[in-house]
């Protein structure tokens, strides 16, 4: 077996990551409140030996139109119920460091961490959705720069508090009346620009030591965030020079502050279009672009590029013009993205949103699983990728197709494990558990 | 069977409500980090039919010295993996107005009820500890009176988002395209004192549509919130004539405002002690007593009083000049409470200690099976209470105990349910399903 294996998570959109995925005559939208739907999907990425599955969030509706109003139920209740009926999988959150309080984040994922005896991820993210902004008291979205420093010291804190109780401090001597050793319960004492945080936490410290810290922003605020914090990546990327190109850039950067990158996994997203013949996939991806509402797709583009586009012919080359650049849109990794596709292919409005549709922007390689196994191999071996965050464009279908057509391929080419050698979602990739940083100081 | 019935809660706390109980050596503390551990007795609980258990909680580590460490997972989490292996019994999570976000709190407990369908019940606290606000940024702890206040504006928010999806605006209409009708779908724009929020919600109405609202406090402006807002009340009482009081003085207020006060449950706690003789049961609580340390003892006095009674000589009379009784504390219902203690019994320090380590206050009958039965029909029958919260003083064995001698009595006498009668919290308490306010509104 190789020592590089491949890390897949599955990211659980609820009918699946294409904007019509609800609509297909297939889907079971009503499933998508069912808690039993998520966990019967947990458990069939458990018994195919993935490394996490992973929900996004947003504080706040997305709204593009009556059709695209976007549930989204709070995630980490929501992996807490998942983790009660599965053993090893990974479960990783998303969580906004602009609008929580460091103490109640570091609680709930601790919990997670706890209950799931150390399962828990936590995808640190700043918000990008300006509506958020609204539902906390405040009149205007912190800028993008804001965020990220909010969020390096809101990382610090969270960090400090769930190292706060060293990894010994529970001392459970009945006979002497000692539950716990105060001396290794620490308080932080964090005072910044942002918080003031007293502590310790209030629980002992997790299984993990600290929940695995993903991350999912790619501006350059965001890779000089992720260099530093992220132990997973999260990105989006359309074509393999790309993925390259960011790849290289966030290992340069992690070892610019020290960090083994390593230690760092960079996993694009990928959204497969899987038949037994290329045509027969790319007939899959049309069937679910002919049953896009233009209305709705123009509204996420709205927010993807601070435009609206609506009222444009759909089948005249893309207005570019129309464009404002020197918007905070135009900061965002997603947007340029979006424009390096427009001029890198010169589409349409129509095939700029159904090329949207697919995964708002990850890759959508369609073809045979052979085809998708080689691409995987391709980006992996390349350095491209550590792995994969697989985005289904339907759900179940997609993600059946994927686990039982290309996983085979990629495990008889020693890419991806055939049993799982930990049960903490550090162990599957290959994350050391970090010391106490009170104990280190100690020491 | 007779109309009126009890309720019974559990009232989940690590090792058992008795101060020294995880030092027993029946006890095995290391359980107490363990979900599993829990999942049993929900599911205990829920195979006798209680209504529901509880979880208390505070946003900080509770500190009376090294032995007095109190260990508080997060409990929505963590009911949430409860709920995932439980089918009937409620899940009564305890979460601060004070120190949480009303978006994040509207969709934690939106997400509990939604994955437990509607078991979800939220013991609303203004959080009484005052370390909790050095984890918030907070100088100082606000005082009771601005706390309910912010209470007040911050549970209005709360229902106006768990309304603002009407209960039909999921329309799931694959082939028109219409995920949902947006008309039944509010913004709240809530602009207030405290809070400014937008809204609405990002998921559908949640099964019992708002989760049951409960309440604890019972200082002046605790029971003037609680008429208002409070579906259940957990109180503390140590004697009939105090439960009745309370009881009446409520219903009163409640009427007052216009409400039913049959549906507002008055819950007092129990912890009582059961063995086949008196002498028995008694010597079961003094064996606890035995455990006790007096200075973690008296650092929880400290924190319910405002006093560092430590140096004190325990077995003299309690020390009643050193008391503040124009303090911040003075005003809780719990400081009134022990004062009671003292003054109705003429107790040493000691006495008091072992009092109150039993259940923090709460009322601690000591008896057979018979005579705790014969008290619990005593205090629902007059009309003292609606119900109780079974405060175990050692888990496991004093909720076996209770459920395998007094429960079956209970049940004879007609008090207690055989069986389930419906599948939500509000309809094991009897309570009717809220319409939202926003479909009363425009009907």
């Amino acid at each position: 077996m190789p020592e590089r294996q491949l890390s897949l998570n599955l990211f659980i959109y609820p009918n699946g990551h294409h904007e019509a995925a609800w609509r297909h005559p297939q889907s079971v939208p009503e499933s998508s409140m069912d808690i039993g739907y998520y966990q019967q999907l947990a458990l069939r990425a458990e018994r195919e030996k993935l490394d996490a599955i992973f929900f996004a969030d947003s504080p706040s509706l997305a709204e593009s139109g009556r059709e695209g109003l976007r549930i989204r139920f709070e995630p980490v209740t929501w992996l807490a119920a998942i983790a009660a009926v599965t053993q090893r999988i990974g479960l990783i959150a998303t969580a906004s460091t602009t609008y929580s309080e460091p103490y109640n984040l570091a609680r709930s994922f601790s919990a997670l961490d706890h209950l799931s005896k150390g399962r828990a991820g936590w995808n640190i993210v700043t918000t990008s959705m300006a509506a958020a902004a609204a539902n906390f008291g405040l009149d205007e979205h912190p800028s993008a720069h804001d965020r990220y420093a909010q969020a390096e010291e809101f990382v610090q804190v969270v960090g400090d508090l769930w190292d706060s109780w060293e990894d010994d401090a529970l001392v459970l001597d009945k006979a002497g009346g000692v539950f716990a050793d105060s001396t290794k319960v620490h308080s932080i004492n964090h005072v910044g620009a942002y918080y003031k945080v007293k502590g310790p936490l209030n629980s002992p410290r997790s299984p993990q030591g600290r929940p695995v810290q993903v991350q999912a922003g790619s501006s350059e605020d965001g890779r000089d965030f992720a260099s530093r914090h992220a132990e997973a990546i999260f990105t989006a990327h359309q074509t393999l020079q790309s993925a390259t190109e960011f790849a290289n850039d966030i290992r340069a950067r992690a070892r610019a502050v020290g960090r083994d990158p390593r230690l760092l996994k960079i996993l694009p997203g990928i959204s497969p279009y899987i038949a037994s013949t290329e045509a027969e996939a790319r007939r899959k991806f049309d069937e679910l672009n002919e049953l896009v509402l233009p209305h709705v797709s123009l509204g996420q583009l709205r927010l993807l590029l601070g435009v609206d586009l609506s009222g444009q012919d759909l089948d005249a080359p893309f207005p570019r013009h129309l464009i404002n650049f020197e918007g905070i849109e135009s900061q965002s990794s997603r947007f340029k993205l979006i424009i390096d596709i427009v001029d890198r292919e010169n589409v349409t409005l129509r095939q700029l949103i159904n090329r949207l549709a697919g995964a708002r922007g990850h890759w959508v390689p369609v073809g045979t699983p052979v085809q998708i196994a080689d691409l995987i191999e391709q980006w992996f071996r390349s350095g491209a990728a550590d792995g994969f965050n697989v985005m289904p464009p339907s759900l179940p279908e997609g993600f059946e197709v994927f686990l039982d057509e290309v996983l085979p391929i990629l495990r008889q080419r020693g890419l991806f494990r055939r049993e799982y050698a930990g049960s903490t979602l550090r162990e599957h990739y290959g994350l050391s558990r970090p010391d106490s940083r009170y104990a280190l100081k100690t020491a």
